[in-house]
């Protein structure tokens, strides 16, 4: 084959500088970054090098797309040896991404009670509790004391991930208490695990409740680990803190990438064609929406075609809003992605934003009309900016805090073209009230 | 004194409708948005009914400025009861936010080992890994047996607030590894801790790293805490996972916020006159930046005065290169938080960004094109807009996603009023390159 083939047959195995010895030594997320720096036939030489636990630890901290193309290009045999060796959770992330076909192919070979779990595992939408949960739970009896609690633990810990709490369940399987290590070793001889839970007060998500939700309580309440029960309170699993790092990071790049209608799941690494796919469909709404601000301009071409100064001045009173506007939209669009919705607080926040338009609008066109007759002599002019500008961001401020809570509260995202609306608002409301104002006082 | 006096001494003791022992049940991060939720002298009341660990541990999880406004409130012996109950990481934050001679006052009736410990902590620049860190640690001595290093710990940990790693330094308490509960757990009889941590690869952050790129690290690698040390290798303490979801929600938020000129840690709970403070500067820069666009307008006053549709048609032009660079800008700057910087991949970045544009450059202005040429016949007049959008678009693209990196470069924050300045430029250039184009091809 080509030049590149040869690479694969040299002594050494070197991949990009590394050799394979080199790269079996890196901890399995930076074996990951490596791994994704290498040519697809190099990532599949070099998984087919490493003991199948070390593959399943560097492919599972691999980005999503990377992933699903490696486990692609390598035999079947070999990718359902390392999905079994996966945690559920990596492993139900990386199935859920391959094709049906390659997905049952996969499953197929993994042994029975593996597969039942995963499939149970792919029933849960990915965007909730269930869905990103872990089921490798270490669950002890409510009636062994801490040592044989500690006992238990030393022979139970070998296969979970993280086993920093242990859940406490009754004899029908439902939840009764969380105990972390802490508390186990700390617990005074003679006591139950039942007495150290008793004055509890559990928290709990039910497997269906938005993962963004659960990185709330996590967040919120400090935890390492949040269970995840059904509607019989019974443990299905549990959701942990390094998933939750994971959801916050998604979390701010989408409302950061949606606000402005790229995709909010792009990156740098994206392909081309994905991101054009994603972008694409907001720049035409946007090219509408200017339209609609065109079209206001054009319904005073008479009053620019007397006095072409205006042109040049109008996009300083849109442009003005325009950032007002923004600046309220970051801060309400952040509230809403950090606390639990609380409509009252919302609203009240609006009110916030609006006296902050208020005097930020008050100070910024008396400016702007001060520097205006300062230059042109003309107080007329002045005022026609000055009272633009101020309703102008009076009107940023007010759709800028309030568009993410209507999209709230019409159930879509916060966040998504956010600030393209708001920017046709703020460009109409300028140019019709400053165009407008002038026809009237100027001409 | 006052009605609202009297609320304090009904009978019930009631705060919001919430009685003082119902209150008290409450988690710590609930109680302190209740607490939050008073009035200043009710705050002050339900602190003192609290017992002081309760009071700490509330007091912790409340927003700076609140915290800072009930310690200010306090008699000062019972405000340097708290802090000495506070985790010394907390309790530095707090100190930190204080005027200099309450900091004082409370340092001076702190007991004489907690008052060095904070003083220390108090000397580390607070967005570094040492101004983050957590100094209660459970160190072990590296020639302890599992069993040994569990009776050892269950000693240990009744202080300290997360024991999930042990660290084992020598002789000159140099750190020589690190021991998570599991593996004591898992540890086969007859090892020693040295024989645990012989083969480990040590990730460690020296005390005066950003507390982003601690975050980073800690995301990166899954951990749950991270040790920081001196130039000797010597522990000074650990950050933790749920400092670093903090982190990671404020370098959101600052990201999202100071890229449209908003404050950094502005939130819905921020005094009006705070925010006001820290936009109307950056309001002030957009009126300069916008005089300059509009100055280009200004340029070509004949050809808008002997076209008026150009002044309406011009806006698309440059609105649409700006969504375009904001698209650019989001995207870059979420990668900027999200990863270790690697400036190749960065730039290359700003290349896939360019091929972005350039092909929804070509969609869009073929589109416009289309249906200028639709509506009014005028191919020439849709030429220009087709011309001057894909040119502008692409500038939009080339510096939407080169500005954080310039920012970064430069040594400042990547997001910092890059909205505004990426409009400045993508405004002023659709403008002369519209109206250049239409007075060349159309008068």
């Amino acid at each position: 084959m080509s030049a590149k083939e040869k690479i694969y047959d040299n002594e050494d195995d070197e991949f990009d500088g590394l050799t394979a010895a080199e790269l079996e030594a890196q901890h399995p997320a930076d074996a990951a970054d490596s791994i994704e720096g290498l040519d697809i036939m190099d990532q599949v030489k070099f998984i087919k090098q490493l003991p199948i636990k070390d593959a399943a630890d560097s492919i599972a901290e691999m980005e999503d797309r990377d992933q699903t193309l490696l486990i692609q290009h390598l035999n079947k045999g070999l990718a359902a040896r390392i999905v079994e060796q996966m945690s559920p959770d990596d492993a139900t992330d990386l199935l859920e991404d391959l094709d049906e076909d390659l997905r049952h192919a996969l499953l197929k070979r993994v042994p029975e009670e593996e597969r039942a779990e995963l499939k149970t595992l792919l029933t849960f939408d990915p965007d909730t509790a269930g869905g990103v949960m872990n089921t490798e739970v270490v669950i002890l009896d409510q009636d062994l004391n801490p040592d044989q609690a500690i006992a238990k633990l030393r022979e139970e810990v070998e296969d979970k991930e993280i086993p920093y709490y242990a859940y406490i369940t009754d004899l029908k399987d439902r939840l009764v208490g969380v105990v972390s290590l802490r508390e186990i070793l700390l617990a005074k001889r003679g006591l139950t695990l039942k007495d150290l839970v008793k004055t509890q007060s559990l928290i709990t998500v039910g497997y269906n409740i938005d993962k963004e939700e659960v990185a709330h309580l996590i967040a919120h309440y400090n935890l390492l680990a949040l269970p995840v029960v059904d509607f019989g309170n019974r443990l299905l699993g549990v959701v942990t803190v390094d998933d939750v790092i994971d959801i916050i990071h998604e979390e701010a790049s989408e409302d950061m990438q949606t606000m402005v209608g790229a995709g909010a799941d792009e990156t740098t690494d994206s392909p081309v064609v994905f991101s054009v796919r994603k972008r694409l469909p907001w720049l035409i709404i946007n090219v509408i929406n200017s339209a609609i601000a065109a079209y206001v301009v054009h319904l005073y071409n008479d009053t620019i075609a007397a006095m072409a100064i205006l042109a040049a001045l109008m996009h300083i009173v849109s442009n003005q809003a325009g950032n007002t506007g923004q600046q309220a939209l970051a801060v309400m669009i952040r509230q809403l992605a950090m606390e639990k919705f609380d409509r009252k607080k919302a609203w009240y926040a609006v009110f916030r934003e609006l006296k902050i338009g208020m005097i930020n609008g008050f100070l910024i066109s008396g400016m702007v009309l001060g520097l205006i007759v300062a230059f042109t002599g003309d107080f007329k002019l002045g005022a026609c900016m000055g009272i633009a500008l101020i309703f102008d961001m009076l009107v940023g401020s007010l759709f800028g805090a309030s568009i993410p809570l209507i999209l709230k509260e019409i159930g879509r995202d916060p966040a998504q073209a956010s600030s393209i609306f708001l920017t046709t608002i703020t460009d109409a409301v300028g140019f019709w009230s400053f165009l407008g104002l002038a026809g009237l006082l100027l001409l």
